[in-house]
Protein backbone atom coordinates (compact mmCIF):
# COMPACT_ATOMS: atom_id res chain seq x y z
CA UNK A 1 0.00 0.00 0.00
CA UNK A 2 1.56 3.28 -0.78
CA UNK A 3 -0.27 6.66 -0.23
CA UNK A 4 -0.04 9.76 -2.06
CA UNK A 5 -0.54 13.24 -1.28
CA UNK A 6 -3.56 15.05 -3.54
CA UNK A 7 -3.71 19.43 -2.77
CA UNK A 8 -5.34 19.79 -6.43
CA UNK A 9 -8.61 19.81 -8.05
CA UNK A 10 -6.27 19.79 -11.57
CA UNK A 11 -4.98 16.32 -10.84
CA UNK A 12 -5.58 14.48 -13.85
CA UNK A 13 -6.95 11.38 -11.00
CA UNK A 14 -9.45 14.00 -9.34
CA UNK A 15 -10.35 14.56 -12.36
CA UNK A 16 -11.45 11.78 -13.87
CA UNK A 17 -12.94 10.65 -10.74
CA UNK A 18 -15.30 13.87 -10.99
CA UNK A 19 -16.11 12.23 -14.35
CA UNK A 20 -17.19 9.09 -12.77
CA UNK A 21 -19.35 10.59 -9.97
CA UNK A 22 -20.42 13.11 -11.92
CA UNK A 23 -21.53 11.66 -15.71
CA UNK A 24 -22.46 8.24 -15.29
CA UNK A 25 -21.99 7.19 -18.99
CA UNK A 26 -17.91 7.46 -18.17
CA UNK A 27 -18.57 4.45 -16.03
CA UNK A 28 -19.50 2.15 -19.01
CA UNK A 29 -16.36 4.13 -20.88
CA UNK A 30 -13.57 3.88 -17.96
CA UNK A 31 -15.13 0.01 -16.63
CA UNK A 32 -14.65 1.76 -13.27
CA UNK A 33 -17.01 3.82 -10.36
CA UNK A 34 -16.80 5.47 -7.40
CA UNK A 35 -18.03 4.60 -4.22
CA UNK A 36 -18.71 5.71 -0.79
CA UNK A 37 -18.94 5.53 2.93
CA UNK A 38 -18.54 2.87 5.36
CA UNK A 39 -21.24 0.83 4.82
CA UNK A 40 -20.18 0.19 0.97
CA UNK A 41 -16.80 0.33 1.83
CA UNK A 42 -17.12 -2.48 3.81
CA UNK A 43 -19.37 -4.45 1.66
CA UNK A 44 -16.50 -4.08 -1.29
CA UNK A 45 -14.04 -5.31 1.41
CA UNK A 46 -16.08 -8.19 2.03
CA UNK A 47 -16.27 -9.77 -1.61
CA UNK A 48 -13.49 -10.61 -3.87
CA UNK A 49 -14.89 -10.05 -7.05
CA UNK A 50 -14.52 -6.48 -7.92
CA UNK A 51 -10.97 -5.40 -7.39
CA UNK A 52 -10.33 -1.85 -5.59
CA UNK A 53 -7.62 0.03 -7.49
CA UNK A 54 -7.67 3.17 -5.45
CA UNK A 55 -8.80 4.60 -1.99
CA UNK A 56 -9.85 8.08 -1.06
CA UNK A 57 -9.87 9.39 1.86
CA UNK A 58 -10.60 13.01 3.30
CA UNK A 59 -7.02 13.78 5.32
CA UNK A 60 -8.42 15.89 8.26
CA UNK A 61 -12.49 15.47 7.79
CA UNK A 62 -12.26 11.31 7.95
CA UNK A 63 -13.64 9.77 11.04
CA UNK A 64 -11.25 7.26 13.05
CA UNK A 65 -13.50 4.74 11.59
CA UNK A 66 -13.50 5.63 8.37
CA UNK A 67 -9.55 5.60 8.23
CA UNK A 68 -9.04 2.68 9.59
CA UNK A 69 -11.47 0.99 7.16
CA UNK A 70 -9.81 2.90 4.12
CA UNK A 71 -5.95 1.79 5.17
CA UNK A 72 -7.51 -1.90 5.37
CA UNK A 73 -9.39 -1.86 1.81
CA UNK A 74 -6.03 -0.35 0.54
CA UNK A 75 -4.13 -2.97 2.21
CA UNK A 76 -6.10 -6.10 1.33
CA UNK A 77 -7.00 -5.14 -2.51
CA UNK A 78 -3.04 -4.04 -2.77
CA UNK A 79 -4.48 -0.47 -4.00
CA UNK A 80 -2.84 2.95 -3.73
CA UNK A 81 -4.41 5.54 -0.87
CA UNK A 82 -4.61 9.18 -1.91
CA UNK A 83 -5.17 11.31 0.85
CA UNK A 84 -6.45 14.81 -0.25
CA UNK A 85 -8.32 18.08 1.89
CA UNK A 86 -11.24 18.75 2.52
CA UNK A 87 -12.24 20.56 -0.29
CA UNK A 88 -10.90 18.63 -3.07
CA UNK A 89 -11.94 15.16 -1.56
CA UNK A 90 -15.48 17.31 -1.36
CA UNK A 91 -15.54 18.20 -5.14
CA UNK A 92 -15.62 14.43 -6.27
CA UNK A 93 -18.13 13.50 -2.99
CA UNK A 94 -21.40 12.39 -4.22
CA UNK A 95 -22.64 12.90 -0.64
CA UNK A 96 -22.78 16.14 1.60
CA UNK A 97 -21.81 15.36 5.04
CA UNK A 98 -20.01 11.98 4.51
CA UNK A 99 -17.45 9.84 6.67
CA UNK A 100 -14.19 11.47 4.39
CA UNK A 101 -13.64 8.08 2.57
CA UNK A 102 -14.22 6.76 -0.67
CA UNK A 103 -12.63 3.54 -3.56
CA UNK A 104 -12.54 3.69 -6.65
CA UNK A 105 -13.46 0.22 -7.97
CA UNK A 106 -12.98 -1.72 -11.19
CA UNK A 107 -16.00 -3.18 -13.07
CA UNK A 108 -13.52 -5.31 -15.11
CA UNK A 109 -15.41 -8.88 -13.88
CA UNK A 110 -18.37 -7.48 -14.28
CA UNK A 111 -20.94 -10.20 -15.27
CA UNK A 112 -21.91 -11.02 -18.98
CA UNK A 113 -25.42 -12.78 -20.12
CA UNK A 114 -23.89 -15.71 -20.56
CA UNK A 115 -23.35 -16.20 -16.61
CA UNK A 116 -26.95 -15.77 -15.95
CA UNK A 117 -28.71 -17.48 -18.93
CA UNK A 118 -30.55 -19.87 -16.58
CA UNK A 119 -31.33 -17.94 -13.37
CA UNK A 120 -34.35 -16.32 -12.02
CA UNK A 121 -33.68 -12.39 -13.53
CA UNK A 122 -34.99 -9.04 -12.93
CA UNK A 123 -34.75 -7.17 -16.21
CA UNK A 124 -35.34 -3.52 -15.73
CA UNK A 125 -36.96 -1.98 -18.49
CA UNK A 126 -35.71 1.67 -19.47
CA UNK A 127 -36.08 2.26 -15.75
CA UNK A 128 -34.81 5.98 -15.28
CA UNK A 129 -34.78 7.04 -11.42
CA UNK A 130 -31.95 6.00 -9.34
CA UNK A 131 -33.66 5.76 -6.39
CA UNK A 132 -36.10 3.16 -7.85
CA UNK A 133 -33.67 1.23 -9.82
CA UNK A 134 -31.19 0.66 -6.75
CA UNK A 135 -34.12 -0.12 -4.07
CA UNK A 136 -35.26 -2.63 -7.11
CA UNK A 137 -31.61 -4.31 -6.50
CA UNK A 138 -31.97 -4.58 -2.90
CA UNK A 139 -35.23 -6.29 -3.22
CA UNK A 140 -34.59 -9.02 -5.57
CA UNK A 141 -31.48 -9.85 -3.77
CA UNK A 142 -33.83 -10.15 -0.29
CA UNK A 143 -35.98 -11.77 -2.29
CA UNK A 144 -33.49 -14.28 -3.64
CA UNK A 145 -33.39 -12.93 -7.19
CA UNK A 146 -29.73 -12.52 -7.63
CA UNK A 147 -29.13 -11.36 -11.22
CA UNK A 148 -30.08 -7.78 -12.33
CA UNK A 149 -30.35 -7.45 -16.46
CA UNK A 150 -30.86 -3.97 -17.40
CA UNK A 151 -32.18 -2.52 -20.93
CA UNK A 152 -29.25 0.17 -22.84
CA UNK A 153 -32.23 3.05 -21.64
CA UNK A 154 -32.12 1.77 -17.85
CA UNK A 155 -30.39 4.43 -15.39
CA UNK A 156 -26.21 3.25 -15.48
CA UNK A 157 -26.57 0.82 -12.01
CA UNK A 158 -22.99 1.43 -11.11
CA UNK A 159 -24.12 5.13 -10.51
CA UNK A 160 -23.19 6.59 -7.02
CA UNK A 161 -27.01 7.22 -6.85
CA UNK A 162 -28.06 3.83 -7.29
CA UNK A 163 -25.52 2.43 -5.61
CA UNK A 164 -26.17 4.19 -2.57
CA UNK A 165 -29.96 3.06 -2.50
CA UNK A 166 -29.11 -0.67 -2.99
CA UNK A 167 -27.16 -0.53 0.45
CA UNK A 168 -24.32 -2.61 -1.12
CA UNK A 169 -26.57 -5.24 -2.72
CA UNK A 170 -24.57 -4.77 -5.85
CA UNK A 171 -21.83 -6.91 -4.18
CA UNK A 172 -23.59 -10.10 -3.93
CA UNK A 173 -25.58 -9.78 -6.94
CA UNK A 174 -24.98 -10.72 -10.90
CA UNK A 175 -25.50 -7.30 -12.70
CA UNK A 176 -25.59 -7.25 -16.39
CA UNK A 177 -25.92 -4.01 -17.74
CA UNK A 178 -26.66 -2.43 -21.57
CA UNK A 179 -28.81 -6.18 -22.79
CA UNK A 180 -31.58 -5.31 -25.03
CA UNK A 181 -34.81 -7.05 -25.18
CA UNK A 182 -34.26 -9.12 -28.25
CA UNK A 183 -30.52 -10.29 -27.06
CA UNK A 184 -32.22 -11.24 -23.61
CA UNK A 185 -35.06 -12.94 -25.40
CA UNK A 186 -32.63 -14.70 -27.82
CA UNK A 187 -30.46 -16.33 -25.21
CA UNK A 188 -32.46 -16.47 -22.27
CA UNK A 189 -33.37 -20.23 -21.22
CA UNK A 190 -36.55 -19.62 -18.75
CA UNK A 191 -39.96 -17.91 -19.12
CA UNK A 192 -39.98 -14.25 -19.72
CA UNK A 193 -42.93 -12.07 -17.76
CA UNK A 194 -43.73 -8.84 -17.79
CA UNK A 195 -45.60 -6.70 -14.91
CA UNK A 196 -47.96 -4.54 -16.52
CA UNK A 197 -50.45 -2.50 -15.05
CA UNK A 198 -52.43 -2.31 -18.69
CA UNK A 199 -53.60 -5.81 -18.76
CA UNK A 200 -52.54 -9.44 -18.74
CA UNK A 201 -53.48 -12.12 -15.86
CA UNK A 202 -53.77 -11.43 -12.16
CA UNK A 203 -50.42 -12.47 -10.63
CA UNK A 204 -52.28 -13.56 -7.34
CA UNK A 205 -54.46 -16.30 -9.61
CA UNK A 206 -52.08 -18.10 -11.46
CA UNK A 207 -49.90 -19.22 -9.00
CA UNK A 208 -48.49 -21.81 -11.07
CA UNK A 209 -46.97 -20.35 -13.64
CA UNK A 210 -44.73 -18.11 -10.93
CA UNK A 211 -43.25 -21.57 -9.86
CA UNK A 212 -41.25 -22.38 -13.15
CA UNK A 213 -37.49 -23.14 -12.36
CA UNK A 214 -35.99 -19.90 -14.38
CA UNK A 215 -38.09 -16.92 -14.72
CA UNK A 216 -37.59 -13.17 -15.49
CA UNK A 217 -39.63 -10.26 -14.87
CA UNK A 218 -39.86 -7.10 -16.88
CA UNK A 219 -40.13 -4.15 -15.13
CA UNK A 220 -40.64 -0.63 -17.07
CA UNK A 221 -40.06 2.41 -16.89
CA UNK A 222 -41.77 5.23 -15.12
CA UNK A 223 -44.78 6.29 -16.55
CA UNK A 224 -44.47 4.43 -19.82
CA UNK A 225 -44.45 1.50 -18.18
CA UNK A 226 -43.16 -1.44 -19.99
CA UNK A 227 -42.19 -0.56 -23.75
CA UNK A 228 -43.80 -2.62 -26.55
CA UNK A 229 -40.58 -3.97 -27.80
CA UNK A 230 -40.32 -6.00 -24.55
CA UNK A 231 -43.99 -6.71 -24.60
CA UNK A 232 -43.30 -8.18 -27.59
CA UNK A 233 -41.02 -10.62 -26.16
CA UNK A 234 -42.36 -11.72 -22.86
CA UNK A 235 -44.26 -14.96 -22.79
CA UNK A 236 -46.90 -13.49 -20.17
CA UNK A 237 -48.04 -10.56 -18.77
CA UNK A 238 -49.57 -10.10 -15.03
CA UNK A 239 -50.91 -7.23 -13.57
CA UNK A 240 -51.14 -6.42 -9.76
CA UNK A 241 -55.00 -6.01 -8.91
CA UNK A 242 -55.14 -2.39 -7.53
CA UNK A 243 -58.19 -0.51 -5.86
CA UNK A 244 -60.29 1.27 -9.27
CA UNK A 245 -59.60 5.19 -9.38
CA UNK A 246 -56.24 5.00 -7.43
CA UNK A 247 -52.81 5.78 -9.21
CA UNK A 248 -50.55 3.08 -10.45
CA UNK A 249 -48.00 1.63 -8.31
CA UNK A 250 -44.19 2.91 -8.16
CA UNK A 251 -41.94 0.54 -10.12
CA UNK A 252 -40.09 -0.77 -7.14
CA UNK A 253 -43.28 -1.08 -5.33
CA UNK A 254 -44.66 -3.05 -8.28
CA UNK A 255 -40.93 -5.15 -8.26
CA UNK A 256 -40.96 -6.15 -4.72
CA UNK A 257 -45.11 -7.87 -5.20
CA UNK A 258 -43.74 -9.44 -8.38
CA UNK A 259 -40.89 -11.04 -7.09
CA UNK A 260 -41.76 -11.96 -3.35
CA UNK A 261 -44.89 -13.51 -4.83
CA UNK A 262 -42.79 -15.59 -6.67
CA UNK A 263 -41.02 -16.02 -3.50
CA UNK A 264 -44.35 -17.24 -1.30
CA UNK A 265 -46.12 -19.85 -4.05
CA UNK A 266 -42.30 -21.53 -4.05
CA UNK A 267 -41.92 -21.94 -0.28
CA UNK B 1 -62.10 35.25 -8.61
CA UNK B 2 -59.30 38.14 -8.21
CA UNK B 3 -56.31 38.32 -9.66
CA UNK B 4 -53.30 40.15 -7.62
CA UNK B 5 -50.19 40.78 -9.24
CA UNK B 6 -46.81 40.19 -6.61
CA UNK B 7 -43.46 41.21 -7.30
CA UNK B 8 -41.53 41.34 -4.40
CA UNK B 9 -40.27 38.61 -2.68
CA UNK B 10 -40.90 40.42 0.46
CA UNK B 11 -44.69 40.43 0.11
CA UNK B 12 -45.81 38.91 3.29
CA UNK B 13 -47.65 36.34 1.23
CA UNK B 14 -44.61 35.33 -0.55
CA UNK B 15 -42.85 34.81 2.57
CA UNK B 16 -45.41 32.58 4.46
CA UNK B 17 -45.71 30.26 1.43
CA UNK B 18 -41.76 30.16 1.68
CA UNK B 19 -42.28 28.79 5.05
CA UNK B 20 -44.80 26.24 3.97
CA UNK B 21 -42.64 24.78 1.57
CA UNK B 22 -39.53 25.07 3.58
CA UNK B 23 -40.17 24.42 7.22
CA UNK B 24 -42.65 21.61 7.43
CA UNK B 25 -43.21 22.47 11.02
CA UNK B 26 -45.04 25.66 9.67
CA UNK B 27 -47.75 23.09 7.80
CA UNK B 28 -49.59 22.18 11.18
CA UNK B 29 -49.10 25.69 12.62
CA UNK B 30 -50.69 27.53 9.61
CA UNK B 31 -52.95 24.50 9.11
CA UNK B 32 -52.55 25.05 5.33
CA UNK B 33 -50.04 23.54 2.80
CA UNK B 34 -48.32 24.51 -0.69
CA UNK B 35 -48.99 22.25 -3.63
CA UNK B 36 -46.98 22.16 -7.24
CA UNK B 37 -47.71 21.21 -10.68
CA UNK B 38 -50.30 20.06 -12.78
CA UNK B 39 -51.15 16.59 -11.50
CA UNK B 40 -51.86 17.92 -7.69
CA UNK B 41 -53.88 20.84 -9.03
CA UNK B 42 -56.24 18.72 -11.10
CA UNK B 43 -56.32 16.30 -8.27
CA UNK B 44 -57.25 19.27 -5.71
CA UNK B 45 -59.92 20.46 -8.69
CA UNK B 46 -61.26 17.18 -8.60
CA UNK B 47 -61.92 17.17 -4.87
CA UNK B 48 -63.86 19.18 -1.95
CA UNK B 49 -62.89 18.35 1.03
CA UNK B 50 -59.80 20.61 1.09
CA UNK B 51 -60.38 24.33 0.62
CA UNK B 52 -58.30 25.58 -1.89
CA UNK B 53 -57.05 29.24 -0.95
CA UNK B 54 -54.97 30.97 -3.64
CA UNK B 55 -53.56 30.00 -6.23
CA UNK B 56 -50.20 30.84 -8.23
CA UNK B 57 -48.97 31.50 -10.98
CA UNK B 58 -45.54 32.67 -12.55
CA UNK B 59 -46.60 35.77 -14.89
CA UNK B 60 -44.49 34.17 -17.94
CA UNK B 61 -42.79 31.13 -17.40
CA UNK B 62 -46.74 28.95 -17.09
CA UNK B 63 -47.68 26.62 -19.46
CA UNK B 64 -50.87 27.77 -21.03
CA UNK B 65 -52.39 24.26 -19.76
CA UNK B 66 -50.93 25.53 -16.34
CA UNK B 67 -52.75 28.95 -17.19
CA UNK B 68 -55.96 27.16 -18.01
CA UNK B 69 -55.90 24.92 -14.53
CA UNK B 70 -55.15 28.13 -12.36
CA UNK B 71 -57.91 30.10 -13.02
CA UNK B 72 -60.11 27.06 -13.27
CA UNK B 73 -58.86 25.75 -10.06
CA UNK B 74 -59.30 29.59 -8.47
CA UNK B 75 -62.39 29.88 -10.28
CA UNK B 76 -63.83 26.83 -8.77
CA UNK B 77 -62.99 27.26 -5.30
CA UNK B 78 -63.68 31.42 -5.23
CA UNK B 79 -59.84 31.44 -4.34
CA UNK B 80 -57.42 34.90 -5.33
CA UNK B 81 -55.21 34.51 -7.94
CA UNK B 82 -51.79 35.93 -7.56
CA UNK B 83 -49.65 36.59 -10.83
CA UNK B 84 -45.77 36.76 -10.07
CA UNK B 85 -42.70 37.29 -11.62
CA UNK B 86 -40.35 34.10 -12.80
CA UNK B 87 -38.16 34.85 -9.82
CA UNK B 88 -40.94 35.34 -7.14
CA UNK B 89 -42.24 32.20 -8.32
CA UNK B 90 -39.22 30.21 -8.44
CA UNK B 91 -38.04 31.75 -4.73
CA UNK B 92 -41.33 29.80 -3.79
CA UNK B 93 -41.71 26.62 -5.59
CA UNK B 94 -40.49 23.56 -4.25
CA UNK B 95 -39.02 21.84 -7.90
CA UNK B 96 -37.06 23.27 -10.33
CA UNK B 97 -38.43 23.74 -14.12
CA UNK B 98 -41.57 23.10 -12.79
CA UNK B 99 -44.81 23.88 -15.45
CA UNK B 100 -45.34 27.61 -13.43
CA UNK B 101 -48.31 26.70 -11.12
CA UNK B 102 -48.78 26.44 -7.75
CA UNK B 103 -51.96 26.61 -5.05
CA UNK B 104 -52.47 26.89 -1.07
CA UNK B 105 -55.02 24.35 0.03
CA UNK B 106 -56.66 24.74 3.80
CA UNK B 107 -56.14 21.71 5.83
CA UNK B 108 -58.84 23.22 8.38
CA UNK B 109 -61.05 19.88 7.48
CA UNK B 110 -58.53 17.77 7.86
CA UNK B 111 -59.38 14.07 9.10
CA UNK B 112 -59.32 13.00 13.21
CA UNK B 113 -58.39 9.82 14.85
CA UNK B 114 -62.36 10.05 15.46
CA UNK B 115 -63.03 8.98 11.71
CA UNK B 116 -61.00 6.28 11.44
CA UNK B 117 -61.22 3.94 14.33
CA UNK B 118 -62.66 1.03 12.80
CA UNK B 119 -61.28 0.92 8.97
CA UNK B 120 -57.95 -0.42 7.59
CA UNK B 121 -54.88 1.61 9.21
CA UNK B 122 -51.33 2.29 7.96
CA UNK B 123 -49.86 3.66 10.70
CA UNK B 124 -46.44 5.39 10.49
CA UNK B 125 -44.48 5.26 13.30
CA UNK B 126 -41.19 7.53 13.00
CA UNK B 127 -41.03 7.35 9.06
CA UNK B 128 -38.82 10.33 8.48
CA UNK B 129 -37.91 9.82 4.30
CA UNK B 130 -40.01 11.77 2.54
CA UNK B 131 -39.97 9.96 -0.42
CA UNK B 132 -40.83 6.60 1.64
CA UNK B 133 -43.81 8.34 3.28
CA UNK B 134 -45.09 9.46 0.20
CA UNK B 135 -44.85 6.13 -1.33
CA UNK B 136 -46.58 3.85 1.46
CA UNK B 137 -49.12 6.84 0.71
CA UNK B 138 -49.97 5.84 -3.10
CA UNK B 139 -49.55 2.31 -1.74
CA UNK B 140 -51.86 2.20 0.26
CA UNK B 141 -54.33 3.63 -1.37
CA UNK B 142 -53.55 1.36 -4.34
CA UNK B 143 -53.98 -1.57 -2.01
CA UNK B 144 -57.35 -0.10 -0.97
CA UNK B 145 -56.48 1.10 2.46
CA UNK B 146 -57.28 4.49 2.84
CA UNK B 147 -56.21 6.04 6.29
CA UNK B 148 -52.96 6.40 7.16
CA UNK B 149 -52.35 7.47 10.86
CA UNK B 150 -48.53 8.89 11.79
CA UNK B 151 -46.83 9.21 14.49
CA UNK B 152 -45.26 12.47 15.81
CA UNK B 153 -42.17 11.99 14.87
CA UNK B 154 -42.91 10.90 11.39
CA UNK B 155 -42.30 13.60 8.43
CA UNK B 156 -44.88 15.88 7.97
CA UNK B 157 -46.89 14.35 5.71
CA UNK B 158 -48.23 17.39 3.75
CA UNK B 159 -45.20 18.42 2.57
CA UNK B 160 -44.04 19.31 -0.36
CA UNK B 161 -41.50 16.13 -0.77
CA UNK B 162 -44.69 14.16 0.40
CA UNK B 163 -46.82 15.12 -1.65
CA UNK B 164 -44.66 14.73 -4.67
CA UNK B 165 -43.89 11.31 -4.32
CA UNK B 166 -48.03 10.45 -3.42
CA UNK B 167 -48.75 11.53 -6.57
CA UNK B 168 -52.04 13.30 -5.60
CA UNK B 169 -53.16 10.16 -3.27
CA UNK B 170 -53.21 12.45 0.12
CA UNK B 171 -56.46 13.91 -1.93
CA UNK B 172 -58.50 9.93 -1.61
CA UNK B 173 -56.68 9.48 1.94
CA UNK B 174 -57.89 10.25 5.13
CA UNK B 175 -54.57 11.01 6.44
CA UNK B 176 -54.60 11.88 10.71
CA UNK B 177 -51.10 12.88 11.79
CA UNK B 178 -49.41 13.56 15.47
CA UNK B 179 -51.17 10.50 17.15
CA UNK B 180 -49.03 8.90 19.27
CA UNK B 181 -49.27 4.87 19.36
CA UNK B 182 -50.16 4.47 22.88
CA UNK B 183 -53.51 7.77 21.92
CA UNK B 184 -53.85 5.20 18.71
CA UNK B 185 -54.15 1.79 20.58
CA UNK B 186 -56.31 3.34 22.88
CA UNK B 187 -58.96 4.58 20.64
CA UNK B 188 -58.52 1.64 17.89
CA UNK B 189 -61.14 -0.92 17.38
CA UNK B 190 -59.44 -3.25 15.39
CA UNK B 191 -56.00 -4.79 15.89
CA UNK B 192 -52.96 -3.59 15.58
CA UNK B 193 -49.81 -5.14 13.65
CA UNK B 194 -46.31 -4.36 13.44
CA UNK B 195 -44.34 -5.30 10.37
CA UNK B 196 -40.94 -6.05 12.18
CA UNK B 197 -37.63 -7.53 10.06
CA UNK B 198 -36.37 -8.53 13.98
CA UNK B 199 -38.92 -11.24 14.68
CA UNK B 200 -42.49 -12.20 15.41
CA UNK B 201 -44.61 -14.27 12.80
CA UNK B 202 -43.74 -15.15 8.87
CA UNK B 203 -46.74 -12.92 7.60
CA UNK B 204 -47.05 -15.51 4.49
CA UNK B 205 -48.19 -18.41 7.37
CA UNK B 206 -50.55 -16.69 8.80
CA UNK B 207 -53.35 -15.61 6.80
CA UNK B 208 -56.27 -16.52 8.86
CA UNK B 209 -54.48 -12.93 10.86
CA UNK B 210 -55.49 -10.90 7.33
CA UNK B 211 -58.50 -11.67 7.59
CA UNK B 212 -59.95 -9.40 10.37
CA UNK B 213 -62.37 -6.85 9.62
CA UNK B 214 -60.35 -4.00 10.77
CA UNK B 215 -56.17 -4.04 10.43
CA UNK B 216 -53.48 -1.32 11.38
CA UNK B 217 -50.37 -2.01 10.32
CA UNK B 218 -47.08 -0.12 12.13
CA UNK B 219 -44.33 0.66 9.98
CA UNK B 220 -41.35 1.75 11.71
CA UNK B 221 -38.05 4.50 10.69
CA UNK B 222 -35.35 3.48 8.03
CA UNK B 223 -32.93 2.18 10.40
CA UNK B 224 -34.68 1.46 13.89
CA UNK B 225 -37.56 0.08 12.29
CA UNK B 226 -40.63 -0.21 14.84
CA UNK B 227 -39.85 1.66 17.93
CA UNK B 228 -39.61 -0.23 21.52
CA UNK B 229 -42.75 1.83 22.60
CA UNK B 230 -45.25 0.91 18.97
CA UNK B 231 -43.95 -3.04 19.96
CA UNK B 232 -45.67 -2.75 23.27
CA UNK B 233 -48.69 -1.79 21.81
CA UNK B 234 -49.29 -4.42 18.96
CA UNK B 235 -50.98 -7.75 19.21
CA UNK B 236 -48.92 -9.69 16.76
CA UNK B 237 -45.75 -8.72 15.12
CA UNK B 238 -44.71 -10.10 10.87
CA UNK B 239 -41.84 -10.10 9.54
CA UNK B 240 -41.24 -10.74 5.23
CA UNK B 241 -38.90 -14.18 5.23
CA UNK B 242 -35.92 -12.55 2.98
CA UNK B 243 -33.29 -14.38 2.17
CA UNK B 244 -30.70 -15.11 4.60
CA UNK B 245 -27.30 -12.48 4.46
CA UNK B 246 -29.30 -9.77 2.32
CA UNK B 247 -30.40 -6.33 3.74
CA UNK B 248 -33.27 -5.78 5.50
CA UNK B 249 -36.47 -4.05 2.88
CA UNK B 250 -37.01 -0.78 2.51
CA UNK B 251 -39.60 0.20 4.62
CA UNK B 252 -41.38 1.53 1.44
CA UNK B 253 -41.63 -2.10 0.11
CA UNK B 254 -41.59 -3.79 3.51
CA UNK B 255 -45.37 -1.76 4.05
CA UNK B 256 -46.46 -2.95 0.36
CA UNK B 257 -45.77 -6.04 0.80
CA UNK B 258 -48.21 -6.65 4.11
CA UNK B 259 -50.72 -4.36 2.65
CA UNK B 260 -50.98 -6.34 -0.74
CA UNK B 261 -50.74 -9.80 1.42
CA UNK B 262 -53.76 -8.49 3.27
CA UNK B 263 -55.18 -7.62 0.40
CA UNK B 264 -54.66 -10.92 -1.45
CA UNK B 265 -55.91 -13.43 1.28
CA UNK B 266 -59.19 -11.28 1.77
CA UNK B 267 -59.66 -11.93 -1.84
Amino acid sequence: MSTFFIESEANARVKRWKKLVDQPRQIKKEGATVIEGIHLLEVALAQTRYCVSSVMIDEKGATPEARVLAENLAQTHHAHLYEMSASVFRSICPVENGVGVMAEISLEKAFTLEDVLDEDVLYLDGVQDAGNAGTLIRTALAAGVQTIVASPKTVSLFSAKVLRAAMGAHFAAKIVENVTIEAFKAHYQGVIYAADARGGKNIYAHSEALKKTSVAWVLGAEGPGVSLEALECVQERFYIPIEAATESLNVGVAGALCLFEMRRVRC
